[in-house]
């Protein structure tokens, strides 16, 4: 291994080839439970951090010294792309993302804004500029809010358990649908594609609440526009992972869409996942996050089940199913970290 | 067909036999949605109509009445039977249950009173055989919350996102958490075994939540107290339903249970299941219930999916994905009934 983030074990585990060491990193793994965030944040809001270079980079590179972590992920929100498109929201506490005026007729789509990221998320580009100088040999994730998720955020007009409005506007009207999903899939493509020339080694598609669609729904209505993203992106020659929550019912057709690695909740084993979709995919995951809340047997016992399955394959990063709990204590959180990197990786075969 | 519930069409559709219409009923089709439930619920609580044999019957048998569905639901809550084990709750507005004091002690455990339904649950009993003389033909349907599901309230106190408290003593509490299941399996059996001798003519066991649960917890925390559940409820010689929600992870083992009818969430295309499961289970669901809230054109289309995959299948039920939202507007579920009605059944090889 050089000093090189490209030939780190995380992007060498993207790409399924052989590593010294399972990496790992976690989602949300700059956030509450810190207590240096905390603090932070009784200065700053959560959107003032993310629009701030300097923060962004505090904020990403003390998780990763914190926890000794493979790789970073830019400290962001999904929501922040949406402003440039003329989008304006707030992030409520113990809410979440709050959309002033919820997009539900062609005219409002028509009115959108493409985006320009050197123009419009020119700090966050600096902030990866910066994070990625700090970080040195560790690589930096980028990341963006996939097109279902972000269209749910704007159409409801915050978080749903239904999806009530974003359902029907994608039976009932295609082109409100389609225009909307073409929009916030050239944003994506755009943003990410910035993200990689301002240093990301790798990104990321956060498309957390597929989950909430049927697997037809699913194929229809969104499976084209991930198709499109991932094919533009693929010329960026950087790993591309897709993620979402209980996607059970959708993994052979999340797979389809040109990802390079497939982020699994903790509820379908991964060894079933493999089963099921074959070896051309590397796995991300998937401890159950509340797993951290329940004390280091706990976490120890989920992490082994993963580790026994995976620990020796090529194509796998260790993560939770899904964000660290705020709850979290950060000495679980780094003993699991050194726990993962004292697991014994047979020596690849010599070629 | 003769006027007995017992070969109605949905029955019979239970037992995988041959029907001359595809029999369809609702989950939570007596409810808000209803203008007659609304004003009934202005002169008494949910728990109240729980307990009152008269207004058990006369809320189960209008729902069937307005819809002309093919079964009744018996009109309760699954916490009912809690309050008898010693387990004191209020169901709150826009929250759900909320238990008085959480149970997480093996003290607790053990204090907990077994359950003598003829004693204990008299109300539900008679509330049953008033509603059976009501109905005359058409089968009525009996109902437990799963021991997961109830465990949940009970150790959570109230409904949850993760299930925290639930998961943590699962994984490092084995004695609580047994004799807490040991304790909701062997009600779930006494009430259901009771539920049918007072003339349920089939029975549902909602484990709602235990989508929550990875495959590897279900089988190992779940599935054994299912197994057990029914085994001992097959004796009755009636349909044994389960459901629960975002289960595509679960199905195999769900299926393992001994349940007669799989309950299936929206999300997985019943095509999709048999072809995973195989012929031997019944089939119940699965229109996506926020389809009711689109317009008859997205209900149509979801059923008219469905009905091409299934509909000339023996064993297959239809119902929705999961309740009927409060905002639905009974003109189109009833619609839905009739659609179902009018679906032209091919008739059965003679033999």
């Amino acid at each position: 291994m050089t000093s090189n983030p490209l030939t780190s074990r995380f992007i060498r585990a993207c790409w399924r080839q052989p590593v010294d060491r399972i990496p790992v990193w976690f989602m949300r793994q700059a956030g509450r439970y810190q207590p240096s965030y905390r603090a932070l944040r009784r200065q700053y809001s959560l959107l003032e951090i993310a629009h701030r270079p300097e923060l962004i980079q505090q904020v990403t590179v003390t998780a990763v010294e914190d926890l000794q972590v493979d790789a970073a992920i830019l400290f962001s929100d999904i929501m922040v792309p949406l402003e440039p498109m003329g989008i304006g929201f707030d992030i409520q506490e113990a809410v979440g993302p709050v959309v002033h005026e919820p997009i539900r007729t062609i005219g409002q789509v028509e009115r959108l804004k493409p985006v320009n990221p050197s123009r419009d998320l020119d700090f966050v580009l600096e902030g990866i500029e910066r994070t990625v100088a700090a970080l040195g040999q560790v690589p930096l994730i980028g990341f963006s809010g996939g097109p279902f998720t972000l269209a749910s955020y704007v159409i409801e007009g915050g978080p749903s358990r239904t999806y009530q409005w974003t359902k029907s506007i994608m039976w009932n009207a295609p082109n409100v649908w389609s225009g909307l999903m073409e929009r916030l899939a050239a944003m994506v493509v755009t943003y990410l594609t910035a993200q990689v020339a301002a240093g990301a080694s790798a990104v990321q598609v956060f498309d957390s609440w597929i989950g909430a669609l049927s697997r037809p729904d699913y194929e229809r209505f969104v499976e084209p526009y991930m198709t499109t993203i991932f094919a533009q992106l693929k010329a960026l020659q950087v790993p591309l992972i897709y993620f979402g929550v209980g996607t059970a019912h959708l993994l052979p057709a999340m797979a389809r869409t040109g990802a390079t690695v497939l982020g699994v909740d903790w509820r379908t084993p991964l060894r079933h996942v493999r089963r099921l979709l074959g070896d051309e995919w590397a796995l991300q995951g998937n401890l159950d996050p509340v797993r951290l809340l329940a004390g280091w047997p706990a976490v120890k016992d989920g992490a082994e089940d993963i580790l026994r399955d995976m620990g020796n394959q090529p194509g796998f990063i260790f993560n939770l199913g899904h964000g660290v709990p705020k709850e979290t204590d950060p000495v679980t959180l780094r003993q699991l970290v050194d726990w993962i990197h004292h697991w014994p990786v047979e020596p690849a075969p010599m070629k």
